[in-house]
């Protein structure tokens, strides 16, 4: 049994779902770790982590446009707004996904299913860094 | 230390919450660990899980019946349509709800709470097959 | 590599969002493990975990009052009341927020973002005990 630990940084360009599945699969490769799980962090308060459907990119369209529904910007009892219209809605929304994510390992890759990717979804206007940590364990 | 991964699958016939706890916990015995973690993971972008409370049936129907209002069928700036009126609703519901769980074990057993079930969400209307991945790591 | 699980409580008073960072960084402390992760699982339908923004008040009553919205009490359609108006929505405010989350640790400690805080999220009107565990695996 061993861990890996490793991070990598996305650089975002507004509100968007970005593919981070082949950055995820890099580092579980690098480990030669065969059975385990790959934890997948995501280090903010104002994006969040995704597992989504990868085939169909209008799928991503609707998911986007639901968010902008749910949390909408124009919310008028908000009042963590110092950072503007997309402050609180940026944190909400990052509750209403994920922080983790745990996939399970086996043959020494993720265990993901055929339409299924791991993105991060950036709840941001501006411009942003991003840091995700994935920590592998197993044998 | 250990790990020990094993899937099984679930026929759905519909939108519904089906039990799977039963399923995970054989899982776990067999693994023989008596410490560490078993993490679920459902391999579908149209069906998750949630952890909920498994006592009295009504608790169930009010979260189907709410996430049916939530993400309506009948949305009508959804263009992710090509399966039916359940195909972006499907997807939208899974990300608000989890691809993956992680439960401790202590003494070979989940450490579920009193009211606590492990359950399947499916999303779609039409029967499906779904697999689960359980990774148990622990000693 | 070893795991190390250890349990706590938290009294709630009422709805509202409850550190607990500290309670999981003393575990993971004791733990002496390095490199690794730590779930935090909570045994409890009628509350839940997030990982939100610690710096600011302000963004935790917005996060608060959209809960109140998104899952009124009034909700007409709710079957399931038999313990109060606050019965149905807890579980469901659960279902859309976490049960587990999982945080890297490197150089023994958790890799929490620096706007990232835990918090138990209590989703009933009365005081509650409230039992989270942490499992801490790693070397």
């Amino acid at each position: 049994m061993q861990v890996h630990s490793e991070s990598f940084e996305i650089r975002t360009t507004g509100k968007a779902t970005y593919e981070v599945t082949d950055n995820v699969a890099r580092i579980v490769h690098k480990s030669a770790i065969k059975t385990g799980t790959a934890t997948v962090f995501v280090q903010h308060t104002s994006a969040s982590l995704v597992i989504f459907e990868n085939a169909d990119h209008s799928a991503r369209v609707d998911l986007e446009a639901f968010f902008e529904r749910l949390v909408p910007e124009d919310t008028d009892y908000f009042v963590h707004t110092s950072e503007g219209a997309d402050d609180s809605t940026s944190h909400i929304r990052m509750v209403l996904t994920r922080s983790s994510e745990v996939i399970p390992i086996a043959d020494g890759r993720l265990q993901l299913g055929t339409w299924q990717g791991i993105y991060l979804f950036e709840h941001r206007r501006s411009p942003h860094r991003r840091r995700l940590i994935v920590s592998v364990i197993g044998e």
